[in-house]
């Protein structure tokens, strides 16, 4: 029995009907050489008899005088949590799609440990998948992203690696990842590291109070300038999910004609089909939207992991320049990490606190933001850049599939793999309408930058 | 914009995270002759293209000044409301029943107008399936089970039939049918007839108040002393759908044989099966179990539709021998239908409505029951006797799907179709384990009547 930590129960708190706060991640295989066709009902089968549920996917939730906390299940129905499953006819990436945009929009049953495991059969050119589901308060989006990665290798060779709920322990626990950091340094700005936290009215009390004092402050003052746009409605309980790869060596090509980061290059990707798609709805800004992009904070002289700030990035999404908005992404970029660089790692937690504390506050009342603080969420989450197997069969693909919430309804994470870029796009599929042309729009927005630099 | 009446607004109320108030049907069709292999996926695209979408199931919930009401979604997108999807190998009806138990767990997006037909490929042998989940505040199930009937013909020549969201509309509407009514006769009884109901304190305390004046009336105090079971815990979210067809033919014989209705066989089966189910838990109360089950009374004198009534049926669960239980469950069954000779619709309605009120109170509360009325609800709803055709295709098999609630984690719903007799069980899957075996325990109770008939 182990209680929640006070960013946790956080997750729990701001998990409403429309708002599902689970993460879940897309992973696209190929069939082993000479595999038979009945390959993914067999591997069902195996997994099914062959592994046992370990921490901490054999714990659900339990409540003791009002404090939430993790207890063992004892009556674990591995067929509740693991699930065989299969795509329509004709089998393609949209059905795949339309079946994790389905999956992503429900609430996980609370009385039982909050994942499931989708392995879906039925795709074409002998390729399967798995759709990983994991509630933000059991694991984090990095963290889930980092183990079903663990259960594969370099080594085609390799037979008996486990499903992501049998994994072999870890030393280091994944909880000290970068992204989960981030509410839980609103937690530590607010000073609630206790255990129980206190009730949401309080919490958003306190919040209000931090952000009134911030908006005194000059220095602060910058991140309260975001537009108001449709991306920043209430959403509905009904996702859209889009992913796909791109070529790394393109993007690069791209950096290095601009003397950019590959970072601010696929920002400046976003950044344009951001401005087509609301264009094409005539419904962009005047000013730029502004995006949350986390990032990682490598410090020559630290010997600690990663230390990440948020940068309220400007996309420049009011610049008509393909090229010149990727150059003023850059410039917006360095300067915020110029920044951070002579901040303490101290002032860096609070300031990033500060950054996610209007929107939380939203978040936890329901209120209409009074502060835009940013329009979109854009993460960027290093990936493994090797080829890598389960069991023989080769991952193509990895896409991540986050978290829309009210006032933020979409959210664009992206991750590498092999050569790849993998953007996983999650959004409210009633605010934001055809959300999955975005995927050419991306597309789009790379060429363009291809074109102004004449590669 | 049409205000909700007040009993659906109760379905709105008693649905929570782990209690849905959505029911559903699953059809069962074979391929029409000659039909090419992508049959399925060719009928889902021309669903797609071919209809509209009809009132109600172009009605999304809306509140105006605190009331809900139903309003036209302008938005419609029916990617949403119909999906094809696919069974995982083998195909077979297991891998059927695992898909509609997780479907049948998730809430509805109440956003939107709620409902969902989900067209199914994959099966076995040329089959194929539709499952169809509405919200219990739109459609009841009764009626639901009648629309997804009327889109069917007799005639395997009959073409362009179309989906249940594209139905002609009837001049009689759906809502005055017999199940809808249980509930209706609750607000009725209550003197909730204006448009407004109060709020769930409210009403909880004027049912807590009618049931006390009932518990002091001699009349009906019989009907709280059901025993308690594992029947009668709360329930989790997650579902586990079990159905079978049996021989219309075998339970005649049973009928003839000992002189009962063929209510009082499938009620004997029910009986039979929960006596095998819960002995095996080590779970079977000393008291017999008492069963909801809804009867429509028909009167040679009148000229109205159907008089409901409900029986609170002894389910002689304590009787070891088969043949005698199903002549004492025939006997209380007569006694009970006798007694409701003798009153007036008016007096119906209110006896309805207080068998049920203990039920309701401990459901809008959430309190644990201090009289437990009854332990499960049958409920045998007469189905079509001839085949019926969809667009050459013939239905198969037709299954109910309901809904289980705190405290009565357990529905058996049945129906007849061409000389069959389709039982359709859903229940909370936690509280009752391998739920599925009950469809065995429920031949074997068909089984014992037979030869203890000496058929």
């Amino acid at each position: 029995m182990k209680p929640l930590s006070p960013t946790d129960q956080l997750f729990l708190w701001l998990e409403k009907r429309q708002q599902p706060m689970h993460v879940g991640g897309l992973q696209l295989f190929s069939f082993p050489e000479g595999a038979p066709d009945d390959y993914v009902a067999q591997l069902a089968e195996e997994l099914r008899q062959k592994f046992e549920v370990t921490p901490p996917f054999n714990q659900r939730l339990s409540y003791k005088l009002g404090q939430p906390m993790w207890v063992e299940d004892e009556h674990l129905d591995l067929e509740h949590h693991f699930r065989f499953e299969a795509l329509p006819t004709p089998g393609r990436i949209r059905e795949l799609l339309a079946f994790v945009s389905a999956e992503h929009s429900h609430l996980m049953d609370r009385e039982r440990p909050m994942w499931e495991v989708h392995l879906i059969e039925g795709l074409k050119d002998r390729q399967f998948a798995i759709y990983t589901k994991v509630h933000h308060s059991l694991v984090d989006g990095v963290s889930a992203m980092r183990m079903a990665t663990r259960m594969l290798s370099d080594n085609p060779e390799d037979t008996g690696l486990p499903p992501i709920w049998d994994l072999p322990r870890k030393t280091r626990p994944d909880r000290d990842d970068p992204a989960s950091s981030l509410w839980h340094s609103i937690t530590h700005l607010l000073g609630m590291s206790g255990k129980q936290l206190g009730t949401i009215p309080t919490v958003a009390k306190e919040l209000l109070k931090t952000i009134n004092q911030a908006r005194k402050d000059p220095a602060y003052d910058s991140i309260f300038h975001a537009p108001r746009s449709v991306l920043n409605q209430k959403i509905t309980g009904s996702r859209r999910f889009a992913a796909q790869s791109y070529c790394l060596t393109r993007i690069k090509a791209v950096c290095e004609a601009y003397g950019t980061t590959i970072n601010d290059v696929v920002t400046a990707m976003c950044a344009s089909a951001l401005r087509t798609y609301l264009m094409n709805q005539d419904a962009l800004p005047e000013k730029p939207l502004i995006a949350f992009v986390p990032v990682s904070l490598h410090r020559d002289d630290s010997t600690e992991g990663n230390q990440v700030g948020v940068i309220l990035a400007n996309l420049h999404t009011d610049e008509t320049n393909a090229g010149e908005r990727l150059l003023k992404i850059h410039h917006g970029m360095q300067e915020a990490k110029d920044r951070y660089r002579h901040m303490s790692p101290e002032e860096i937690i609070n300031y990033t606190a500060l950054t996610l504390a209007p929107a939380a506050f939203h978040l936890l009342t329901g209120m209409a933001p009074k502060w835009q603080t940013f329009n979109v969420v854009i993460s960027n989450v290093p990936g493994p850049s090797k080829p890598l197997y389960w069991n023989g069969a080769k991952l193509e693909g990895m896409y991540p599939v986050s978290i829309a919430m009210d006032r933020l309804a979409l959210n664009m994470t992206l991750t590498s793999y092999n050569g790849q870029v993998e953007f996983g796009l999650i959004g409210c599929r009633r605010t934001l309408p055809s959300l999955q042309r975005m995927l050419d729009y991306l597309e789009d927005g790379l060429v363009e930058l291809e074109a102004a630099a004449g590669l």
